[in-house]
């Protein structure tokens, strides 16, 4: 049975810690190119734009009160208000006898909806991605390897690969464990190739059986289909910018480790420097696929620049 | 001296209630279509992306502690504490022996930093865009014209008009207004033309200010340049998508008209239904296309799909 | 079966507005005197003072996610931190060479946990207490009736009405109404009586019930015992200060009129000014009353003074 | 010039680590007891109760965006929608069709306005009071000498040592040393003694400067009189259970020692586990003071029982 020793082998193997100097704080962005990108754009033929976040929003799919919550959205000044003549919460003082406003924020968990993990989000034996020491993540935020470092690079070729219907299902159980064969046979079904660079988009279904349901029930943290050990050399071999699923950690639950939680994050987080995506909503691009037979398309999913941020919601959009 | 009756007179001539519908809460991206869109990924020509956010942090642009303040972020899971061990604050439960993770949540007003305008924003005499009534607006957020609908269909031509650099200045003065002529004027000097459903970025250097006198000051609700009343005439026959700008408020201040605050957002926000984008760093992509005399690129700038909220802050891309 | 014509009855009898003059925002408070206040320090006779607050934290008693959530604690600054030397969080620059502070925040929704009902927290028909307009409680806040008006006054005479004890039962079930004969013979039981200006804590057991279980399960929002119809002619006959119980809501629920959802807040809150206490924990002082029989103190509940809130969460204190 | 080498002699003169056993988490107060509660009581002799909070609110004392900023009040359901009838913010169902209420929450930092310092505030050399290690405040908070620890016992005799009544002026300029030959002139001024369990308040008259010129300006951290290092013996000498005084910090600033920020907090809070309150507002009480010549109370100043919190607001209330 696998275990933390499996573990430390794979990370040993697919380190990547030093590979793009001391100071990298990219990781596997750097395989992006702006060749790659010049080309991804000309996979815009329809011209058709998809959004991946799920709503942003009190229903889910948090459940817990702790922690990870669902955004708490509040208005600072609404429009009854502004009927009713009681908005007050105006900066604007006197000078607003015709223009009314609206304003509202938000209380927002960085990983409680469709979000990008950053290179500071795991730590193994007291480190971070590059070697960097954990103390470097204080309760002021990271200063090395924060969710900044991926504001700007995301765009380039995105492939989905839709792996409940190479199964012929309309979702893969929790517990089933995706590997580099079905990556592999994905990719052959889709009638396309993986290239250095891509953000690939695995796609489990664990959304759809969110819908079919009607509730977010135990989708975030519990028992979810998702990349298993056998799925890292795939990974680690073809240099991809990024990884994303529409679940809620990217990873096989249970793990394939009993003495290892998330095994995965470990070696692509900390060790290789990966962009993990999770939370992703991938129907509606999957059922476009589906129907038009393509598979690859131009993608653009910058994290939103939070300063020592360790995540960063986003609306990571594929455009075909 | 242009006053209410003015403004009234520009927002009866523009306006687009029912224009594409009763129920219409998309406004002005109903002039992007999926040729534009196919058209516009072929300016993708270097592969180089560009951010158009500013920093999400503390340190601005907001100054006042009321209603919109700068975003405030805090660790709920640190790495100091994942090197001490006393990290509980961990729904890992006793699984987590070998993983430790870092998580983090920030309270953000929606208009604080770099920012899209729904079109719930803006109220004038009890309405909101295509005539909904401000009541649809209350403390749970807008039941119409909520930021939702800009989650998807920012994506396609964006046009850059630099008009520090068609003055020859480094930034426009506070104060200074931007009309029709300005932007017909840059599109010459840019050798370009707008076209129906761009975004049209207008740089007034506001950004350019800042960083040259190494803080914020006032950049938040204070004088700033802008579009002017004799720019509306202009963004109205052109039937953009959008309008953003390096400012806080898109328009001129002080006003044009002394007693009404913002006319262009009633015009634009309640009237025609346009996306406006606030707080846009566009100095960098500035500095690219002055380098390469190329000022139209790709633009990808959805909306987080904030439910009810009435904005979304966002990490614009424009790629050339 | 009673509904809001019994409802309307009760409102029209027991009003409080304009009684103690048109700008009136104390309502019941205004019948605790000096005197009242100096002879009910004299109950302060073993010295002892019990805190009726539950915890304020993320395990209860709210369940939801939505509107009433658990107080979110976060630290800014902490002492993981301290030691690694990475708590830069600190306006202190570089003067605190020895110094080292930590520092937390809550999010907190002001009825989440053990707290006073403002005399804004309900509105019937457009109006709140002494009959100011509903839209005086705008986005920001309660322009009139608001907490702060509980800020001072709550000291006095405390007394507690131990129902459960009376009954023989370790906790009413939920759905039973109290009334006023249960009142009177919880007085004579415990040899006390009722007077004008008291702070009356009567207790149902709930906390009781939830300790007993081990879990707040539906406590918030759920079914309960509490005050019914029958016990409003009491608590307004006896011109007390306020009523504060262990459940969420002060009422029996499910609600004896099919109609009207917690009349007896219409009554007491809106029409006769009466501060209400809710979740608060009587079980410590209850067990200290049945053991020595007395179950009148001293008592000092004053709300925060959180400028234009509707509630206020508070720590009242019983010194015996 | 006394430096760290002073700071250490005092530490070491009025450490209180195990007085009260290895696991004591109340420090001073333990020295109130149940009689002196008792007495203490017998000091309400006009029922006449003080709030010494400041109002909790966006006005001040903070002026930094960062950390400890000003509470931020929000509304979740207002009054202008339940006159609108779109206040769907309601877990009531479709129950209400009477009721309606309104709801709002707060964020707050725990130290921004009226507040105890907990015994988990002040880290020297890696420890807390009682010699924990400042790794058990955590990102999680507290888990020794968290705020819930002064929950309870803040209840028992107060007494103001008024020192601008004592000298003469309004207020002590900022960078005033108070010395324990001031405390004691006060003493003899104001006709009484300090005695064990004491709830000593010391005005330096602060809030009466923020008054005098309408704004709050640098209090919030900037320079202030107050206690110096010539107060320290005294107040272990008399072993009070609290000091609060009407500054931001309690101490003189700049401080007596110029490489040591706070001493008098390493002595008090890390060595001593004394209760310090800051922002205290006591000049109502003062005043009253004055005109009837009484300087003592009775003094109830519970803690918010915030699990793991390092400080804790509050209303404080002396009665006379």
């Amino acid at each position: 049975m696998p275990d933390i020793s499996t573990v430390r082998e794979y990370m040993s193997r697919h380190s990547n810690w030093g590979k793009w100097g001391a100071d990298d704080e990219l990781g596997t962005l750097n395989h992006v190119t702006p060749e790659i990108r010049q080309r991804a754009a000309s996979l815009v033929r329809k011209g058709k734009p998809f959004s991946l976040a799920v709503p942003f929003d009190e229903n889910g799919p948090q459940r817990g009160t702790f922690n990870r919550f669902n955004p708490i959205h509040l208005m600072t000044r609404d429009g009854a208000d502004a009927i009713a003549g009681t908005s007050v919460r105006d900066f604007y003082g006197n000078k607003d006898r015709y223009f009314r406003g609206t304003d509202d924020l938000v209380i927002l968990p960085l990983q409680a909806s469709t979000q990008w993990d950053s290179l500071a989000h795991v730590v193994f034996e007291d480190k971070i991605y590059n070697g960097y020491s954990a103390d470097q993540v204080s309760s002021k935020g990271a200063f090395r390897n924060d969710i900044t470092h991926a504001a700007v690079e995301p765009a380039g070729r995105g492939i989905l690969l839709d792996i409940p219907r190479l199964k012929g299902v309309d979702w893969l159980e929790p517990g089933t464990p995706i590997t580099g064969d079905d990556l592999d046979a994905a990719l052959e079904r889709e009638g396309i190739t993986v290239q250095k660079g891509d953000f690939v988009l695995v796609r489990t279904g664990a959304i759809s059986q969110v819908r079919s349901r009607g509730s977010w029930g135990d989708y975030a943290g519990g028992d979810a289909a998702g990349l298993g050990l056998g799925a890292i050399d795939w990974v680690a071999r073809h240099e991809v910018a990024a990884i994303a699923t529409d679940t809620w950690g990217m990873e096989v639950l249970p793990n394939e480790t009993p003495d290892v939680f998330q095994p995965l994050h470990l070696v692509f987080i900390v060790q290789m420097g990966l962009l993990v995506g999770e939370i992703w909503d991938l129907d509606a691009l999957a059922d476009d696929c589906a129907d038009d037979g393509v598979y690859e398309f131009f993608f653009v999913g910058p994290a939103l620049p939070f300063t020592n941020a360790v995540a960063s919601p986003l609306n990571p959009i594929a455009i075909k």
